[in-house]
């Protein structure tokens, strides 16, 4: 219902979507810039002399190109000086990195976690590896903003956690424990794990060019980032892509570790619990448990292939539902999930094509991610890039 | 990744956006028009004399105020003279009407379908409709479109309906053959009956305001209009929404008089055919059958209540995954999932509070839809007004 924009509001979306091309595409040259945004080369002039004045590109000429004329001058995104922080809280371990302007992870570190650490005391120990980081800054930088990824359930309104499952966290404002922990006036904003990896994903990963998108995650459980029509579907409160709480079994397994209260969860059938009780050890715990049950199958371990193709069946019903429902270019596989689908993909694939509709088959793609476990970090940053391109020169 | 828009873009965006207003609205003041659009007065006026030279909305004095001073004039949309024609194809009727701009239907026709017409046999049927309709239209009137919903996935590059399991169609051309019985040069867009519906009553209905809405619409089977983030999802080849062959049975039922091929899909529990089955009137097909079981369940027929109880907690199961997989606001029953909701409204909360998440379930309402029956017309028409209000000068 909204009126066509102002002036103002016109030359902020050309500076935004400027900045937005070689943040995605890396160095383009002006006339390339003028053919992908339909704008006169005087216009891209100006508008990049006004990036470059707020020090997020930088133009320069192009390598030896061999033709003739003068070549077009290539503008580049600023990377190594216009960065965010970025934040992946994961079952096991807490990764911080800096990224930079056009998606390049600068820095990074990674600790260990213990199933146990609330959010209160991840955020000390988030900051002290950004507080190591920030050595190693030149100087006239310009931080942007913070994301943060995180597994579970996160209000988009402020950020909080509501429910991270295999976390154990239940209402945990990891965004605000974070930027005062940081003492630091840049934004900070958190989104789940899944929805932040599908964004990095379909920007400049394996799903890139593709509008409808189904990117599966999973650790202990198993959520999705849904990106239909273009754009990133989150429902109402931010709480969408719990796929793996949709009920297959109607009085199946209780979801174990998981406060979701209900039985017979998709998570039941294909998450780390059922592949390590089902390969017969339930003692067993943890990515490097569930690494062992594939290599096992691999091995030729009767009782880890069993277990490795029946999740892998169960996870082919499970895309079939996702695919009839969303009717998706591509599906891929995340986490663990990418672990298991490499592991079972015949299985996945056969009782996806006994399931879905044969339409929305048709030009369904698997795959596995692109950016690999980057994607939460880059879709972390993402979500703080996401408020520069808004607003280059304002937030710049 | 679009740059801003030109002059001449910005221009159609306002007139787009000022006929949708009070196409969506109906009458409104210039003033609540200057509020709303965030235009000045000037353009206002500019853009509604262009509008109203083309003949889509007229300008008058509002009734009586009683406030001192000049009224500010009145923007009407040209309801009896602005229209498009809109088709309804379902199980056991057809339905053609004249839908004006405003969302008022002037003029519609029923005819009973037998359950294995095609569609060439459908289209002269729906022509014929059309022709005796067309007597009464009003001289110097403005035909934008047609606008078709249908039970079944369509393709949205060109309207073929690629499998109707419970019409019996497949690869029907039924745009084509609307566009060549009526001889006329209008467009004709086909959508699923679904899509259309939620689009009626997201626009105009049980949903406006609402950004993440679920509309399911039964009738043999089962599907889904679904609304996130304001937009419609449709998928990548528009056959999104399949939510009735989302399986919930891993090896049930097979899926009577449908080409999925598949068992266990939801439509198989809370279908028709599953509703008179488990009443015991397994020889009985279509509505009034249908309705005669709720009937019976109301006077206590324990059968007929069993029956209506279990096809209620299957309706709730669904619901819940597509309220953990969306996090909608509202869930519009439409069509026999109505009838459904209405007979067994306790199942379906009750299932639905145990299965949904806790943050999922916190704002969603439970809806029947405010259009009724006429918002597959609404909705087709609506297809047809799209384009007007995306160019209305241009296509006016």
């Amino acid at each position: 219902m909204r009126a066509g924009p102002s002036q103002d509001e016109i030359r902020r979306q050309n500076l935004g979507a400027l900045l937005r091309y070689v943040h995605v595409h890396g160095a383009t040259t002006r006339a390339e810039l003028t053919t992908a945004l339909g704008l006169n080369r005087s216009t891209i002039g100006a508008l990049t002399a006004d990036l470059a004045g707020a020090g997020l590109v930088s133009e320069g000429t192009p390598k030896e190109t061999g033709r003739a004329g003068r070549p077009s001058l290539v503008v580049r995104p600023e990377s190594a000086r216009v960065y965010a922080y970025a934040y992946s809280i994961e079952v096991d371990r807490l990764r911080a990195a800096r990224v930079g302007l056009g998606g390049t992870v600068l820095d990074r570190r990674e600790l260990d976690r213990p199933r146990d650490l609330t959010a209160a005391e991840a955020a000390p120990l988030l900051a002290g590896a950004v507080k190591e980081m920030q050595h190693a800054v030149p100087g006239e930088s310009i931080c942007v903003g913070a994301g943060v990824a995180v597994c579970g359930m996160v209000r988009r309104a402020d950020g909080l956690v509501r429910l991270g499952p295999t976390t154990g966290w239940v209402d945990e404002p990891i965004g605000a424990a974070l930027s005062a922990e940081l003492g630091c006036d840049v934004p900070v904003t958190v989104g789940n794990v899944a929805d932040v990896a599908a964004f990095a994903e379909h920007a400049r990963g394996a799903a890139s060019g593709c509008d409808n998108v189904i990117y599966l995650y999973g650790d202990v459980g198993v959520g999705a980032g849904i990106i239909a029509g273009g754009r990133r579907v989150t429902g109402h409160g931010g709480y969408g892509g719990e796929v793996g709480h949709m009920k297959v079994v109607r009085d199946g397994e209780r979801c174990e570790r998981c406060e979701c209260g209900s039985r017979g969860c998709w998570e039941t059938e294909i998450g780390e619990h059922a592949l390590l009780r089902h390969a017969g050890r339930s003692d067993a715990r943890g990515r490097d448990a569930l690494l062992a049950v594939f290599d096992a199958a691999d091995r030729g371990d009767a009782r880890a292939q069993s277990a490795v193709r029946q999740a892998g069946d169960w996870l082919g019903f499970g895309v079939a539902n996702l695919v009839n429902i969303f009717n998706p270019e591509m599906v891929i596989f995340g986490g663990t999930m990418r672990d298991l689908y490499l592991a079972a993909a015949a299985q996945v694939r056969s009782r996806l094509n006994s399931n879905g509709l044969a339409a929305c088959l048709e030009h369904v793609r698997l795959r596995t991610p692109k950016l690999g476990e980057d994607a939460a970090l880059i879709g972390a940053a993402e979500l703080a890039f996401e408020r520069l391109l808004a607003d280059p020169l304002d937030a710049g």
